[in-house]
């Protein structure tokens, strides 16, 4: 499963859906995407008659092996993208009891993260994270690692290995962390960011599968000093940056004392030279609308992370407002902060969130089932620099997908019934359903036993057992 | 599988997690429970030694069969009390759009409902649906039907023959519904609510598994003379009351435009007499003081549906403070306004709303996993009247239980892990957690794969193909 290992030439026959536009959900019912050895789409028909038609139309992929669902009800969606999570915060997934930001550092986070040191436990928590995010149809993966190089530089050979891109960030962090979890200088803090860049092109050279990203926690856990070498960095390596931003109201509150003479949050991390094209910027809750504006004249980025904005009560960003403003947004799981490893989930999260701040700012800040899948693909493909590769199903675009299937509800004899245990999934359909209805079943209803397989660039990197090796013929 | 068939006495054997109160969970992990052929607690050891042991010291159980989980990460819970779904709208789940209350009844609810006037369509949703419960671990729902007398006591002959606890309630609904789906007078509402109430009577005469529930719509659906028909016929035969009340600012409006000399909601069903002891009042997110003060008085019983809630948008139930005026609450689905038959989820779903009220109100309104577990147990049961009956785990009560299993992260090998399709469902337990930190990972990442098997009076109800026979021994 090397990343480098050679692909057949494949053609994808069946229903596809993919966002055209942040409102506009395309859905071809019966259509083809030819994909060659290097994992882009070299063709996409929208009217498919044949197999022996489709390959006398496209001779070069005579010999292609054919990939078609075996289920009515299944499809082909782009891969997620996550722009913001912690891979070694994943075991404490569902932990963080009433705490909010600060005490559930304190308490859960940089405990479990400082604990990574070994690289036995290390391997074991991010093998199983990146096993389970591809289940999940993450493809791609904006990832926060620790402050350590070794565990860092080893998520970035599991995630080549398994074929998931990634973006992977050893942690900056120099200041109000625990002692036994943190940089014991701005040099080492530099020193250690550059040798996990270092790791991460060499084993990656082209950036093809994984990239590094500098990962300056957030503002109260690094000095004016530590924030300006890491710009400094950024300017030398031209990697991609990751922080948060106005999560919480404590933090804000935290950050205005530790920073006095700053304008506002945005600006610690502007003065530094860390809002750049290339920074991708999570939570953005509460925002003043000068922090907005300088955010988007440097074209930074942002990931909204709507699960964990509600389960540590951090608040609800607006969306709406932040879309219209013209911003560029992904959706982000923020594990562990996040309770969720699933896109998916947040898709529904997001429309959530978006619903409780309708109920006091009317119905027009909803987002649609169609915006919310448009935040987890080519939303997020934006946020990671990623749009001209992946995101949607276009000729040029690398092959970055997910095969859907939900199941079909069977006949009602009972006892055939009492039997089930539901294994294809959590979604009921019953046949009578229109494809839109098709796909909103999935995205509220839906989880990882109805991604049933996985592609990046082409190669399967994930399969549930329901997808059978029928579905791919020759 | 009829409800009547004979169960072997047995003993389960392992961990036991239920609430003791509104706060306390109490986690006995070395335990054993004794159930008789009735499905009737006998015995609840918190400390086992072995199987010889026990059968010794209870010697009438010496030839009783063992259940014991295979799994370390496993645990015995309390079965779900759902107290408020709509069974007919199960096909609808997840369809709602950015719609809200009364333009959702009328783009999906009623034209739904009303086709399973076709007795068919009926079996293979109700079907299905129940089915889908059972998997979810819910042991006991009341159940909005139709208002179609064969259906609806289809649904309960479905109930009784699966051997899940339900009320099951004909809609009654004689005004603003559409032509094609309404009852054509109070005398029709009246005679077609007491057939259904007679057949099932006639199918449980003891109410062991299925009981009869009056089902005014909700007040905009039912004339004055009908609601009062319906206080009337719960007064003859003591039947159970279902209804909705206070769920959405516009129904609210709407019930003062139809109702003026009324001096609020509440008193619209109060004045007819169908605020009771057993009425199950679902949604109450906009309640005055004074219709809380009714409420109580009446004893009558709250149903939040928070998954509902939010999906279309009505609001945020003040569960906090209506727990603290000493209001019986337990969880419902409201599928399909809720996006979700799990009371699971719905767990989930009432920490989240308690957390966006927490934004503006404060800390102190979240609610925490304890909380949300015995709504969905204990305060389920008193909210169905069924109290003495299940909801925990104690010598007289009956074994309504489900076997939670959370499986195990395997070694950190990458091909395994490549191949893992995550059948064992969607917890991470790596092995260093407490039990307190497992059943957190259940609540807040858990779904149906985690139910192995549900039981209801003793009777094994539904099996997950994970349960595998040598959880039962003899």
């Amino acid at each position: 499963m090397a990343a480098s290992a050679t692909i057949p030439k494949r053609i994808y026959i069946g229903t596809f859906v993919h966002s055209t536009s942040l409102t506009d959900l395309d859905i071809c019912e019966s259509g083809a995407i030819g994909v060659n050895e290097n994992g882009v789409i070299e063709f996409v028909d929208r009217e498919t008659s044949s197999i022996t038609d489709l390959k006398s139309k496209h001779s070069s992929y005579e010999d292609a092996q054919i990939v078609i669902p075996t289920n009515k009800n299944a499809f082909f969606f782009p891969g997620f993208i996550d722009t913001h999570t912690h891979a070694p915060q994943h075991p404490n997934t569902g932990l963080f009891g009433k705490t909010t930001l600060l005490s559930w550092l304190e308490t859960y986070t940089f405990p479990m993260e400082a604990s990574l040191s070994s690289l036995d436990k290390a391997r074991t928590v991010y093998s199983n994270f990146v096993s389970r995010t591809l289940s999940h149809g993450t493809t791609t993966a904006a990832y926060y690692a620790t402050v350590h190089v070794p565990a860092t530089n080893l998520l970035a050979d599991i995630c080549l290995k398994r074929g998931q891109r990634a973006l992977v960030g050893r942690v900056c962090m120099n200041t109000m962390s625990p002692e036994y979890y943190r940089d014991a200088s701005v040099e080492d803090a530099v020193r250690d960011s550059k040798a996990s860049i270092d790791h991460i092109r060499l084993i990656d050279p082209k950036g093809e599968i994984v990239q590094p990203i500098i990962t300056p926690r957030f503002a109260p856990s690094c000095t004016t000093e530590a924030l300006s070498a890491l710009g400094a960095l950024h300017r030398d390596t031209d990697a991609h940056i990751q922080t948060h931003i106005s999560e919480n109201k404590g933090e804000i509150e935290l950050v205005k004392e530790l920073f006095p003479h700053s304008k506002n949050y945005a600006d610690v991390y502007d003065t530094a030279g860390l809002l750049t094209p290339k920074t991708i910027l999570a939570h953005c809750v509460h925002l003043t609308p000068e922090e907005r504006k300088v955010i988007l004249a440097r074209e930074s980025k942002i990931s909204h992370c709507p699960a964990s904005n509600t389960a540590i009560t951090s608040g609800c960003a607006p969306i709406r407002s932040l879309l219209a403003e013209g911003h560029t947004i992904g959706l982000g799981t923020d594990v562990s902060g996040g309770f969720s490893p699933s896109i998916l989930e947040n898709c529904r999260q997001a429309i959530w969130v978006s619903r409780h701040l309708a109920m006091s700012e009317g119905d027009n800040v909803k987002l649609s089932t169609n915006e919310a899948l448009f935040l987890a693909t080519r939303g997020g493909a934006e946020v990671i620099g990623l749009q001209d590769k992946v995101g949607g199903f276009e000729v040029g675009k690398e092959w970055d997908a997910q095969m859907i299937d939900l199941g079909e509800v069977p006949g009602s004899d009972a006892e055939e019934a009492f039997e089930r245990d539901f294994s294809d999934g959590p979604c009921d359909v019953f046949g009578w359903e229109s494809w839109q209805e098709k796909v909103e079943k999935w995205v509220y209803s839906g989880d990882d036993r109805n991604t049933v397989a996985v592609w990046v660039r082409g190669r399967l990197v994930h399969k549930h057992k329901r997808f059978s090796t029928s579905a791919m013929i020759n």
